[in-house]
């Protein structure tokens, strides 16, 4: 076996109550600054295909809300328009939503630190409309 | 000259019949087990513009037909909307759909396996028509 | 402290004079060959959250005009149909193209070279109208 060298895989939960984004940030910054890695880079996973990841706007909440509206529009949960409906009318659209955004993400680490922009945050995006617990990997290399 | 430590890249071909969604998740799986890498990450990237990687159910085969009947009215087969196109009908609506989804992506590697969740597969999604030879690269590290 | 062997994060800016695809291919090659490794990976990642990258074809321009022109009809420039307008119409667009595109790309280097197919160049795709000073990051690992 060979250990590929400085790099930690977290697993991480968190519960959401449906549908939305919800703000890891300050999680993924917690096992950076543990890590004791000082010039690296930090990956991020979602094990999930119907909730997915994205970097945004960190400031004006009003942001997160006309993602999801353009979100509703354009991937409108319609059961005549799938095929797929045995897991409910929100699964399909969920899985489209997951699909154009991103299940991985790889972000700078440098003095220590997350080099996210000053607006960035990380955010898990929630397409399933009920309560869940879903599952990330936070990679330190 | 500097090796990156245990970085390996394999690159590898899919045949494909036309436009779909091709499972690689095996192909994947193999190498991150040749590697003998046990806590890491593997990163595929596709080296086209009209083919692109996403990861997502790989249970119920209707949520790749739903995906794909997504696509198509989304990012429309209509030359009217489109002045590049010298390569067919169908090669401008390809590049579209490989930039709103992947070209590259990473997961983790635990225990010397892929850390997919449960339902999850990586897939291939080719956007041009015709049969083709598609070149991908898995990077263990 | 704990050094991430082999990576190395250089912080790079592009000026740009509106919304677009600037090439940015080059200058990440250029970061490759200084940094000498052989065999490893590069990481491109964009510190805002209304540009984004994605790799596309480098050879016709008309491909990267008929990219604009689709993500100007799916993602629209009209206030009505946004509650973030602060700081202008083409703000909360940025957000959305930014959201289904990528914030961060990971490449193959092999031979001490950008492991790109023959037609793929990475791309900044600025969302927002005017002229401003865009920063990403180069990742050698």
């Amino acid at each position: 076996m060979v250990e590929a060298y400085g790099c930690v895989n977290v697993e991480l939960e968190i519960l959401v109550e449906g549908a939305g984004l919800y703000d890891l940030t300050q999680r993924v910054s917690g096992i950076v600054s543990s890590s004791g890695v000082d010039e690296g880079l930090v990956t991020i996973f979602v094990r999930h295909t119907s909730a997915s990841l994205i970097i945004q706007e960190n400031a004006d909440p009003s942001v997160l809300d006309d993602l999801q509206a353009w979100m509703d529009r354009s991937v409108p949960q319609d059961a005549q328009l799938y095929a797929h409906r045995a897991e409910g009318p929100d699964d399909m659209p969920a899985h489209i939503r997951a699909a154009i955004t991103s299940t991985s993400i790889t972000i700078p680490v440098m003095d220590g630190r997350l080099a996210l922009g000053t607006w960035q945050g990380i955010f898990l995006w929630e397409h399933r409309r009920g309560p869940k617990e879903r599952k990330f990997i936070v990679s330190v290399h």
